[in-house]
C-alpha cells in the first residue's frame, strides 16, 4: 500500500469559499454570519470534486489513500478572531469527513485547528477530540504561526503549547507543523512562508528540550523540512556547537519529513541524509504546484515517480517511506485498513 | 587562485564589542555615546585576531582570498536608530579597511550599510560610496528585514529600495543578501533566520520584475541559496505555474548562490541543480558552524573539502565557482590582483 501522508482538500466545491466569503464579511456584525448548516453542498458535488482531481491522480500515480485535511492557505487563522476560526475549522473539518465517508478507502482525515492569534492553544483541545473520537480522524495540522507571516505567537517549544500537546499525547495523534497563507508582503505564501515555516520548526525543536517532557510526542515537517536536509551538517554542527546531543537522539524519535519535494535530486538528497525511519511518503498533490514539468512529461508534484526508482534504499526502507512509517507515525491508523479507520468514527 | 566571497569579521579584538556595548547603554542620553575615534586598537591586536583564525584556515585549506566584511550578527540594524546604525556601521567598515590594508592579498572589503527600520534605504548612499569610491571595497551586504525577525520592510523587489539599487548599479558592486540576528523568539538567528531570508528573498525576485527595471543588478543569496536548490522543483513549478518566464532567464542573469553548505551532498545537489556560473565559491568560514564533524575529521564549514573532490564537473565549471565568478560578479575585482583592488582605495 502505498500512502499519502500530506493531502488538503484544495478543489472543495465554490459553495465552501462562497460561505467563507460570508463569513468574512460579516466579521464585526455576527448578526450576518452564515451559519454552517446553511453550506449547501450535495454528494455528487463533493464526488464532483475529487473525481477529476485527488482520486484520478492516486489511480494515475497508482497511490492507495491519502491522509487529507482541509486547504492549508485557506486555513487563515489570522482573520476574524477565535470564534471565526472555530466556525470556519469546525465546518472545514466536517466536511472533510463527508469526504471520508463518500471513500473510505481513499483518504483518513486530519483536522485543521481553530487557532487564532494570542489565543491559548487549548482552545484547539474540543475541536481536537471532536475530529479524532467523532470523525474518526488520525492527526491535526499545527500553525506555528497564526498570525499569517508575523510570527507573534510563542516559539513551538514554549510551555504555551504544552496543554495541546497534552492531549494530543493522551490522543495518540501526531500533528503536521503547517503554516497558512501570509499576509507579509515579504512571504510569498507557497514559496517562502510554507518552507521557512518548516525550518523555523525544526530549528525550534532542536533547541529545546521539548521531547525529554514529551517522549512520544510527533511532528510531521512537511515539504521535505524545508531547508533542514539541504542543510543537514549545519544543523549537524550547530547542535554539536551547542553542545546539544545528536540529532538522532534530540529529536528523530519525534519529528519526521515528508516527501513534498519536487524534483528528483531533492528527494535523493533527502534519502541520503535523513534516516529511513524519518520519511513519510506525500505529495500534497494539487497543491502548491500543478503544472507539468517540461524535462520529464510528469507533474512536479507526483513525487511516487522520484522515489520508485532510486535504487540504494532497501527494498525495506522504501516499504517504510511508502508506508510502514505513516501507519506507525499516524499510530490510531496501525494496521488497520482507511475503511476500518473511517468505520470507527461514531455514526461513520 | 581560490576566492572565498563570504567571510565575516567575526574575530574582531574584544574593543570592538566594548564600545558597541557603550554606543548602546548610551542610547536614549546621546551625550555619554562613544565617539568612533575612541575604539582603541592597535594594528598588532587586529593581527592577532586574525592570524590564528581566518588566515590560518586560508593557509589550512589553500584558500587565497577572503572577500570581507563586518559580522553579519553584529549588524543588528534594529538597536536604537538611523544614527546609532550609522555610527557603529562606519566603525565597522573602518575596521575592514584595516584589515585589508594589512593583508592586502588576503582580504577584500565589503560593506554592512547603515539600514535602520522604517529608514528609506537611499540613507546608505553615502556610506555606500564611501566604502566603495574611498575605502576600496568591492560590494555591500544588504539586510531584508533591518527589523531582526519582524519582516516589518517593503520585500526587496519594492520600489522603496529603488534609490539604493540606482547607485550600487552606477557603482558597479553587487549586494549580498544577508540579514543579522533575529530579536524574534521564533527564530534562531543562524539556524532559522538567516536560511528564511535566502529562501524569501530568491521568491520576491522570483515573482517581480525588478531585473527588468535594473538589467545589471547582482545580488548573491548566501548560504547555498537557502532552501531554494532543494526545492528547485518547486521553484520552477511555481514560475511555470505563475506564467513566469523559465528561472534561468527571469533572475538567473542576477541571482547567485555561495556554497556555505556544510556537507558533501548538499553541494553535490547545489552544483547538479544551480548552473555552474551562478554559484560562488564560499565558507563563511569562524562564522555560523565552528566545529569539525566527527565524520570527517574536518571543520564542517571547509566546503572546500566538498566542491574539490566532485569530479562530475568540469575543470572549466570548477575554475568558474572558485574564481571566475566572484571577479565578475564582484566586478570591481575583475583581472585584478587582492593587491591591487585594496591598493585602489585613496589612501590605501
Amino acid at each position: 500500500m502505498i500512502i499519502d501522508c500530506h493531502g488538503h482538500y484544495t478543489t472543495a466545491p465554490p459553495a465552501l469559499e462562497a460561505w467563507r466569503k460570508a463569513q468574512i464579511a460579516a466579521i464585526g456584525d455576527p448578526s450576518k454570519a452564515p451559519s454552517r448548516a446553511s453550506l449547501s453542498m450535495s454528494d455528487d458535488e463533493i464526488r464532483a470534486s475529487l473525481e477529476g482531481a485527488q482520486l484520478k491522480m492516486q489511480r494515475d500515480r497508482g497511490t492507495d489513500v491519502t491522509i487529507f485535511s482541509p486547504r492549508a492557505s485557506a486555513m487563515a487563522h489570522h482573520i476574524g478572531d477565535a470564534s471565526t476560526s472555530l466556525e470556519w475549522t469546525r465546518l472545514c473539518n466536517d466536511l472533510i469527513r463527508r469526504v471520508c465517508t463518500l471513500y473510505p478507502d481513499n483518504f483518513i482525515g486530519v483536522c485543521q485547528l481553530p487557532q487564532s492569534p494570542g489565543v491559548r492553544p487549548e482552545n484547539c483541545i474540543p475541536e481536537l477530540e471532536r475530529c479524532i473520537n467523532e470523525l474518526g480522524f488520525i492527526g491535526c495540522n499545527l500553525n506555528p504561526d497564526p498570525s499569517g507571516g508575523y510570527w507573534k505567537e510563542p516559539p513551538l517549544t514554549d510551555r504555551w503549547w504544552y496543554p495541546l500537546y497534552e492531549k494530543m499525547v493522551e490522543l495518540d495523534v501526531p500533528a503536521m507543523v503547517h503554516v497558512s497563507s501570509s499576509c507579509n508582503p515579504c512571504f510569498h505564501a507557497t514559496g517562502a512562508h510554507y518552507i521557512n515555516a518548516d525550518t523555523t520548526a525544526f530549528m525550534q525543536f532542536m533547541t529545546s528540550d521539548l521531547f525529554k517532557d514529551f517522549p512520544t510526542l510527533k511532528f510531521i515537517i512537511p515539504h521535505g523540512g524545508g531547508a533542514v536536509p539541504y542543510h543537514w551538517g549545519r544543523y549537524k554542527g550547530i547542535a554539536q556547537d551547542m553542545k546539544r546531543p545528536p540529532l538522532s537522539e534530540l529529536l528523530l524519535r519525534n519529528v519526521y519529513f515528508d516527501t513534498c519535494v519536487y524534483h528528483r535530486p531533492g528527494i535523493e538528497l533527502l534519502l541520503k541524509v535523513v534516516p529511513a525511519d524519518n520519511i513519510l511518503f506525500a505529495s500534497e498533490m494539487v497543491g502548491a504546484v500543478k503544472g507539468i514539468d517540461p524535462d520529464t512529461g510528469h507533474h512536479y508534484d507526483d513525487t511516487r515517480r522520484y522515489v520508485e526508482p532510486i535504487d540504494w534504499i532497501s527494498d525495506a526502507d522504501r516499504a517504510k517511506i511508502f508506508e510502514g512509517n505513516a501507519r506507525r507515525v499516524f499510530s490510531r491508523f496501525g494496521t488497520r485498513t482507511p475503511r476500518e479507520v473511517n468505520a470507527s468514527a461514531r455514526g461513520g
